[in-house]
């Protein structure tokens, strides 16, 4: 639930003049993302979201994020797309801050997840993965190993208010990440971030995927743990294998995984489970009292890394 | 910003099933209003508000806010409709809440407030009060010198958190009312929120009032009271007299105000600014820690009610 920056209609009308794309009708403030401020604008030529982007994203990562939705749309990855204005710039400025209108992409992110949802989100991340290549660009994961620890270390005071002795827990698991981390996967452009509210469907078909402001160059078999994280456990914890093996075979009939990428799962599973534990437990015990986004529950993800700390082989996500 | 209840992909097709009104395209929840859960869904035919109403409006008023709007369209005033479904009905269930699929309507509100504005908006207001004329339910305004006391006496306690004194203020200030409010003005249907939110604009024109969830029957120049109070005023408490001009010169230019409306307006005003005082009073001591919506500042309208106190005759508000 986020706009941060109220936009005026004075303001709105000054930037929609600098595009080729209408009158506006009507600008609504959306509920839906946590790390910028999202507005739908209708004109009488369409529907565009207008973003403004605040203090969580780097200013000079988004050349990055702006040039790869535009790279991916022209090879047919459905993702929303810059709108350039008038000028052949489509990042400028709006009450402050950088923003940019980007094209509305139709569809309803899926509540709840069937195994269907998981084989088309698997399909769908492997295309992007391979309509990536050729992006000029490249952007370091800050939230891999290094990003890690550096949370780690800000919560590392606190995280015992959260859970007993999670402290400990957090450490012993980075010492054991920084040990056994794979360092010779096949790699590209991974989204980051593809969570069920950022992947889209009309009727059974993934319609586009959104959110690409936590894309970085890293292991591609990295996004498919961040995927089994976020599409393949039920409510109660509990690890759902039908959708990690749809997830998987979706995923596979687009770009067939190395034997390595399948041994080095649960490892990227664990990391991964392990990233998002850590900026839920930031933003837990650093979200200002009256925020608007209310923090997700961090110990969700301590329960999935559990359950990847069991886990010995890739056979147990279903794969052969 | 609120979006309290979430509605799933499944659940919106249900109950879109029930509508003729094509396949949802996306539905997205808007950080506007605050009573009730809003989306805006685009299907193929057009683009449509999707209410769920929440604990704060009674279930047994829903048939009058419906139909008045149903009634003032008939008669050209422009706000949002209410869809019958296949079977007729407007209001039906979704998500455990009584939900209406509503016409969306174009335009923008205004965050600057300029003259011309209020006068268009002064225009509109007249124009409701003549076409909701012959509506047959009614609704007493439950936020009148009755709900006051009602809100006085739950915020008492703690009110003096707030300021110093403000509780004895509270007191006098109701006593004062009680024996001064008008007995016998021009009464009819209100819509007792006409705040700028609640007013679109497109270009210098009304395009349309949404928000009709605080209608009811009461004194017509009420409403202007109201206005007067969320129009008129600047961001430092000073009083544009040139913006309450426009206002009710815009209102007469539709309906004229009797004598006694323009003798009654100081105390309709410091009525209406009791009012917002104690509803956002209530809600700023009684508002759950992480709630979405950042709580009004109770005061802005303490700060008005000490400038209508220092009012003795309507020409003071620009009326001859």
């Amino acid at each position: 639930m986020a706009v941060y920056t109220e936009v005026s209609d004075a303001d709105l009308s000054r930037f929609l003049a600098k595009y080729d794309v209408g009158e506006a009708l009507s600008c609504k403030g959306i509920a839906e993302g946590v790390e910028n401020s999202n507005y739908l604008v209708q004109t009488d030529r369409g529907s565009f979201i207008l973003t403004l982007y605040e203090k969580r994203v780097k200013r000079s990562d988004l050349p990055f994020f702006l040039g790869l939705m535009e790279h991916l749309a022209k090879r047919d990855f459905p993702c929303p797309t810059p709108v350039a204005g008038k000028d052949g710039k489509s990042l400028r400025e709006l009450c402050g801050r950088p923003a940019a209108l980007i094209t509305f992409l139709a569809g309803m992110w899926p509540r709840r997840i069937l195994p269907f949802h998981c084989r088309e989100l698997g399909q769908a991340m492997a295309f992007m993965h391979i309509a990536s290549n050729g992006f000029s660009l490249t952007r370091p994961n800050d939230l891999s190993l290094q990003g890690w620890q550096g949370l780690i270390d800000a919560t590392r005071d606190k995280a015992d208010q959260v859970q007993k002795n999670l402290g400990q827990e957090l450490d012993a698991e980075i010492e054991f990440l920084r040990s056994a981390w794979p360092k010779n996967l096949p790699h590209g452009i991974i989204h980051g971030d593809m969570f069920p509210d950022n992947t889209f469907f009309r009727g059974e078909q993934v319609s586009g995927v959104i959110d690409f402001y936590f894309a970085c160059n890293d292991f591609l078999a990295y996004d498919l743990a961040v995927a089994l994280n976020a599409w393949c456990f039920e409510k109660d914890s509990s690890f759902n294998i039908t959708k990690a093996r749809q997830l998987i075979a979706g995923y596979q009939s687009q770009r067939r995984l190395d034997q390595v990428e399948i041994a080095a799962l649960p490892i990227l599973a664990r990391g991964s489970a392990l990233r998002f534990l850590l900026t839920r437990l930031y933003d837990w015990l650093n979200h200002p009292v009256g925020a608007f986004v209310q923090p997700k529950d961090p110990l969700e993800y301590f329960n999935k890394l559990g359950f990847h700390r069991s886990v010995s082989s890739a056979a147990q996500y279903g794969l052969k």
